[in-house]
């Protein structure tokens, strides 16, 4: 007989029934082939004797194996091992416990990758790219509206079914705020504005396609875009934005698939896309036929003056599709964006949305929806914005007090951040390093620039420090900028 | 001078400034061309005559368009249109109001689609494919923890980095349920199983692959597949699962890229994977370094005798992707998947999901550590599981009682479904039709064959409804069959 009683050890203290644990332990010895097809088990008696357990748990055991076909009853002979389990070599006691320390064995499709910060590890102070503060969102407000819903008769159905509610309220803001004249048929709900980029995207882009995006750009849609196997050509961004000649001596030349292009703060740099320009993108987009993503991020946020209207407001004739988040507005953890496009693209996204995420958070959607009916949104970015905008002013002032020009920058006009640029002679990845050993984490520079070098610049996220944080922050980078 | 006063309407009951109204309606008459690039605006007194507004309204609204340069203020001229907009045609009014009921005049890749139920109005009652009963949901347990992590201190850095705890727990989560022998690295966590497939699916399907499932199978695999270009085999399914021999025949011939199986409570039919058949799969496995998706949707819902162990728990040298899901086990609104595979594959597959989806909702997942930590979560599934277990054993019982044998089933030994046969001269889809007048709604079958014509069968979600919801759903249905 086989040494049951080392083969075969049951923890006590697990919550697992002892029964279940000997079953499970038996199954690995037959897989491992120390039990053979057509072996037989000891008898109950004789096993439960082996371990020192009661026999009736022994047989709970035996029925378990029995009920799994891995043992068969033989009348007056006892349990047999399924003689019909493929024959197996007998393998070493560990194979099954570092398979998932091994292989895979199989190739797969590499991913464009981006470094991330280090852990904020002893860490008190982080530059993030452009948060909200999220102690400042309307918890109370959101905590409320759950709770109404959680306890109404159309709960049930709710999380089952989905509403087209958020679809409804949506529409409507973006009716008021952007001026767009849409309908719930052009609205997809995505999990934040990256998850409306990457459908928008894989609807339109097969491999080797021409992509143009500025140079710097977002570089989770430049990584999406390469993931999704496309060429990207890069067209100059300056103080007014993307190079719109550029892209139209692009459009008469080769294929253009698609134009990715955030006309407000643009990402990294901050900058707003020039009236002029915006004219003449729009005649290229008419002219050319050209499918456009506007990736309008965070057009909530405004301080110096109303936000310019988005390119998706004027005459495109349906060829852009329009991206945004609700998630930087609200400043929870949710995670809420759109695209609008016409319907039929829509209707096409919202299938292929499906299929990466079946559905959304029925419940926060319903919440959400309810905040903006309320006028509860709208009034926490009325608040936010104000905040946001004194903080702007004074990370401004702190930055041409304590670091003399040494840093260069032009006030943004909205968003949550602001374009620092770094002098050749102070590469901003020093800077990073030394900042880091007094306890403060921000970018080495690697998130501006994908391909090629990266960026001497630093996107300072301003809007999730408070005064005192704005001041301690940029006193230690004025110390490490010496 | 233009018809301002016509041109030019303004909403005084708006929330939006009436300033801001008028600057963004001069936008509109610039971008339609009705106002020419180098023309004059009448000075503010006079247009704030017109108008019959106030004068330092007209001023505000003119400070506005210059701060967005759409006019220019020439010294003693007044206001100019910018000279440098590019030369327009004046067009209709109308165009910009029906951008998005046009279009787009690009072309966009096609999306493998499903015919959805109709929407529920008028319904009572609806068989889904296996929900959980949201009423059970522990809504206190999840509110209580949600309210604590928000109170804490961590609540900011939580919200802004995330933190790891939630692929702790569900290690040990797995580990004790599952016999998995993983470690964090090892777990990728998603928006629910479909987000895992859909990840683990594009790190390995390249246009054309070949790649099994069974016949029939669950179809947002298949159709998650199909998006991404492969070519799909299909092997069929009987009482015993899969056909591995059909698998391994495959291997020796063709290039496979990938099976998906579903061992536990096969989606759509719940038949189970017999062991015989799993020994011979894990052999196929190594044999071929075969890439296999093994979705385990409803492991944790079991009655008859413990669940099998997954074949990601064997011998498999790394190359079983492992899928599942605790949104069904939460029963709440909230999706939280995990993929479980080697850790280099994880970490990749962690990049691409971020292109999809930047980051989870880390409240949400902070919570549900923090109850799976606490065996909230386990303490849940017990009282669920024997709720379900008397669900199921009803169900059958009814449709023994009322449908005398029209309908072939056999019990399911777990999860949250049970497949329904119909005869041949009983067709589903005239069923269905019949339901749906009554106030039932439930597939008319095309949810379980993709290609080819659909099956005619019901996977019978009983979870959700209780035991008179079940009556008088089989009621209908047996007078719908007669």
């Amino acid at each position: 007989m086989l040494p049951f009683k080392t083969l075969i050890q049951v923890d006590k203290k697990s919550k697992y029934p002892i029964y279940q644990q000997i079953a499970n332990r038996f199954i690995g010895l037959i897989q491992e082939g120390v039990l053979q097809p057509g072996a037989f088990l000891p008898g109950s008696r004789v096993m439960a004797a082996q371990l020192g357990l009661h026999r009736q748990t022994v047989v709970a055991a035996y029925e378990e194996l029995a009920s799994q076909d891995w043992i068969i009853s033989m009348a007056r002979k006892g349990m047999m091992v399924a003689a019909n389990l493929p024959v197996i070599k007998p393998r070493s006691f560990k194979t099954t416990a570092v398979a998932y320390a091994q292989g895979p064995s199989f190739s797969f499709n590499a991913v464009p990758k981006l470094e991330m910060l280090p852990p904020a590890i002893g860490i008190r102070y982080t530059i993030n790219d452009g948060f909200p503060d999220v102690r400042l969102a309307p918890l109370t407000e959101w905590t409320k509206e759950c709770r109404s819903i959680v306890q109404s008769p159309r709960y049930t159905k709710l999380l089952m079914d989905g509403s087209d509610t958020l679809r409804k309220e949506m529409t409507k803001f973006l009716t008021n705020t952007r001026g767009l004249n849409i309908s719930p048929d052009n609205i997809m709900v995505s999990r934040g504005a990256q998850m409306a980029i990457y459908t928008a995207a894989a609807m339109l882009i097969r491999k080797g396609d021409h992509v143009i995006t500025g140079s710097p750009n977002y570089i989770f849609a430049d990584l999406c875009f390469e993931q999704l196997g496309a060429n990207i050509i890069r067209v100059p961004v300056d103080n007014e934005g993307i190079d719109v000649d550029a892209v139209e001596k692009l459009c008469r030349t080769k294929k253009i698939r698609m134009l990715y292009v955030v006309p407000h703060h643009h990402h990294p740099t901050t900058v707003t896309l020039s009236a002029e320009r915006r004219m003449k993108l729009l005649e290229i987009i008419r002219t050319y036929k050209l499918a456009v993503i506007e990736d309008d991020y965070d057009y909530d946020f405004h301080y110096s003056s109303a936000p310019i209207l988005p390119l998706a407001s004027a005459d495109h004739g349906g060829n852009v599709m329009y991206i945004g988040s609700l998630t930087k507005s609200l400043g929870l953890s949710l995670r809420i964006g759109f695209l609008v496009a016409p319907a039929r693209f829509i209707a096409e996204a919202g299938h292929l949305r499906r299929l990466m995420d079946l559905r959304g958070d029925n419940l926060s959607e319903e919440a959400l929806a309810a905040m903006l009916q309320s006028g509860a949104i709208e009034r926490h970015l009325k608040k936010a914005k104000k905040i946001y905008h004194e903080r702007r002013d004074l990370l401004c002032k702190l930055l041409m007090d304590k670091l003399d020009n040494r840093l260069q920058f032009t006030p943004p006009s909205g968003g949550l951040a602001l374009w620092l640029k770094f002098p050749e002679h102070l590469p901003v990845q020093e800077v990073a390093e030394k900042a880091l050993d007094l306890g403060l984490r921000m970018s080495p520079g690697m998130h501006y620039h994908y391909q090629g070098k990266p960026g001497n610049a630093l996107r300072f996220g301003f809007a999730s420090l408070n005064d005192r944080e704005l001041a301690n922050v940029v006193g230690i980078l004025a110390k490490c900028c010496k």
